[in-house]
């Protein structure tokens, strides 16, 4: 048996997500599917990050076991044709057979993408939140800025969640604007659930005016999600990118 | 009878083009519909650009005739309750009643956008064309060039296209990368059935090393469809823009 990784890039607009459930289309659900079919062995991935429903990605990281004989490096071409055209195999390869893509330790970058001009773009009403107001970028950062290091999160988790603990490290939140697009990029050790979105609608809010950026300062250190933002709609975020660390 | 200007943007993936016909949807056949159920009058819109199936606008200019007291300025407000999510009102105005948005000088804009990266970006898939092998956009700028000027592109038309002239004036176009996207502009007086994906196609032969540059001038020069490179893929191509001439 040998183990395989997988880079993933999709369009989530049309899954619930990256988490196999009953009674709906998911990504990881569309791999289990594709890869059965190409080896004849019952597979079942493990993704790196469960997306939200609606949230995107262009390199997620799945593993699985085989006996297949296709070469690691091959097998992206392989099992290609088997998938649908939104969700693309980026590069796949033979891993240790000791890895595990959330056992790791690793570094992820996330982009929530602002449509910020006067009217919505069509073109890009499928991977971004359509803001009207001018965001003030510069107050977005300096908000932004409160959130790198390591915290307890708590104020930036939906409510329910359950996780062992709501720590954890954000190494850089920069927000640019490129003509009438605003980016908020967001690289952390992990993020809790709708960490990342929840981030972005209370960068909104500063970036509106209507809260000033220590604002943010004072939700991260009440650990009270009622005191963040809101949760900016899932389809502006992306995984852009997993890192693993190769020291690990 | 006052008349009235739309400029309308819209994601062409869904749309059997601008133009009405039976048996498919069609971005006029939805704007009809809309500003009917608004007024109550049967309107029938003008396009300036009866763009082909798949293919999309940033701004689109739409005419039509009513008797609304709705303000110009305000009907795109009153009208996109109506409007499917991929079409969207940018900016409204009464026109003078003269106004034909086909029978005045214009300046039209349209962007190529090609997916120049190793792998398919699914975040781009639906508005670019993927390439892999690697373009060269210094030779695509120098085919470009031959193309700049008032000629006769009957080698850059569809065959069994029907038009009084296939003189047409290119005023620019030009061939720029950003990362892995690769983006080609053109402006002109008007544009023939196909002129553009045709100009895109035989453009991309030229980035990839398959025609020398100059190839492109002989291909202009023949009045030969042949001669010129394949029409490239309806969804790559966007209206970018549409200029008026005041002077007019």
């Amino acid at each position: 048996m040998k183990r395989f990784m997988l880079r993933v890039a999709y369009d989530g607009t049309n899954y619930h997500g990256w988490q196999a459930q009953n009674n709906a289309e998911t990504v990881e659900q569309k791999l289990n599917e594709a890869l059965t079919r190409l080896t004849g062995e019952p597979i079942a991935v493990i993704g790196a990050s469960r997306t939200d429903a609606g949230v995107h990605a262009l390199d997620n990281v799945a593993v699985f076991d085989s006996e297949t004989t296709i070469p690691g490096e091959k097998l992206m071409f392989a099992v290609q044709p088997y998938l649908p055209d939104d969700i693309i195999i980026q590069y796949s390869c033979q891993a240790p057979d000791t890895f595990h893509p959330r056992f790791c330790k690793t570094r992820k970058t996330y982009e929530y993408q602002i449509d910020n001009g006067m009217r919505e773009n069509p073109k890009c009403s499928r991977y971004s939140y359509h803001v009207r107001e001018p965001l003030d970028t510069d107050a977005m950062n300096a908000a932004g800025s409160y959130l790198i290091g390591t915290h307890d999160f708590a104020a930036f988790c939906a409510a329910g969640a359950q996780v062992a603990t709501t720590v954890r490290t954000i190494y850089s939140c920069a927000v640019e604007r490129e003509d009438s697009m605003v980016y908020i990029q967001v690289t952390g050790n992990g993020f809790l659930y709708n960490m990342v979105r929840i981030i972005a609608g209370t960068l909104i809010r500063v970036g509106q005016g209507a809260w000033e950026p220590e604002r943010v300062l004072e939700a991260l250190e009440s650990l009270d999600r009622t005191k963040a933002g809101p949760t900016a709609p899932a389809k502006g975020l992306t995984l852009q990118e997993i890192q693993y660390d190769e020291e690990d």
